[in-house]
């Protein structure tokens, strides 16, 4: 069968999810172009492969996929190489909420309201929306309580196998952790911290830095 | 085991879908309610099950778990009774698409940009966000494009056999589908329109019924 195709930008944290996971797995696949933030949007061809104009998105043998939760899975289940996923219903639970977090929570709050309005639009000469980012603070603050809580002991986010908890999570901690807001947010959370320093070492991740 | 505890109130699509899996596994269990659209957000006591201060929780034996798409699937996992996920990597990749659409598009636009607006808010007395209404028009456009382009042959979603890609979709839908948009939205999608006019008849979905 024909290398998978993944379309989407280095710089996108779902894209790097589907990376990792394809890395992990050994996977070799081709990684297509696509800058969502183009002037006038991504390049119409690409309507057909994500028709929300979002990336990533994904093919396989003719199998055509988006939505990066979707995706990792089906990396993590079509291909040969270690499991992403536990089989004990409870630790899958737990991975299938970390997952969750990272949706509804963390992605907006450490990236887009953290990164982005500290690090990125200073660094552009665009203004910190100081009131957005005191509002997040609260909430970014309940993510890590949150995922501290819930992370089990082990080198990896659910004990001492590496899983889709850890892909989902470790593109958003690389924005997140080069805000100066991040060290202070960390402080009390050492296992997690700890878990980051391993993660950001790993091979899949030193190899998916964003290029952009 | 003591039975299961879900907190949250029945009028919410994500309690709902919990809801349905709990019932097509024939689970016994304990809605405790919880509302978060109360004056002042939901009660502190909440805090301790959803830091995030949103619905549904769950709880089972001791475990607690938050985030619906990790609770649909435990319910599936943990519990007997029918599989509500496909064993074939493909039809679980739809499947896990098909939750992703939900969280990232149909639950905005259909529940909230046309159902909330159109008819929710003027049936209180609200205005119509206008502006917001036809913006959210070709979203839910594509939104069911893309539904009945995945949608296979058959009587439920993936085919013959019923899984948590109908039970997420199922409770957009009973919101949606009261919206006067909705029959013009659907004409076109014979097979997504015959779909629901099943789903809608299922026992589990005419037992779960909003009572606010």
């Amino acid at each position: 069968m024909s290398k998978p195709i993944l379309y989407g930008a280095d710089y996108s944290v779902y894209v790097r999810i589907v990376r990792l996971a394809l890395a992990e797995k050994q996977v070799d696949y081709e990684l297509v172009p696509v800058d969502v933030f183009a002037t006038g949007g991504p390049p119409e061809w690409y309507g057909r492969h994500q028709p929300f104009g979002r990336i990533p998105a994904f093919e396989h043998g003719g199998f055509a996929l988006y939505e990066t939760s979707a995706i990792s899975r089906y990396v993590d289940e079509a291909f040969a190489g270690p499991a992403l996923q536990p089989a004990d219903a409870k630790l899958r639970a737990t991975m299938n909420q970390v997952v969750g977090i990272v949706d509804a929570y963390a992605y907006r709050t450490l990236v887009w309201n953290i990164y982005v309005e500290t690090v990125s639009k200073p660094a552009q000469g665009a203004r910190t929306d100081e009131a957005l980012v005191a509002s997040a603070l609260p909430v970014a603050l309940t993510c890590l309580a949150e995922l501290a809580r819930l992370k089990r002991d082990g080198d990896w986010f659910l004990g001492d196998t590496l899983s889709l908890a850890d892909l989902h999570l470790a593109p958003v901690f690389g924005y997140f952790t080069k805000a100066a807001a991040a060290q202070a947010l960390l402080a009390g959370h050492p296992a997690l911290t700890a878990w980051w320093e391993r993660m950001r070492q790993r091979p899949s991740y030193c190899g998916t830095e964003p290029t952009s």
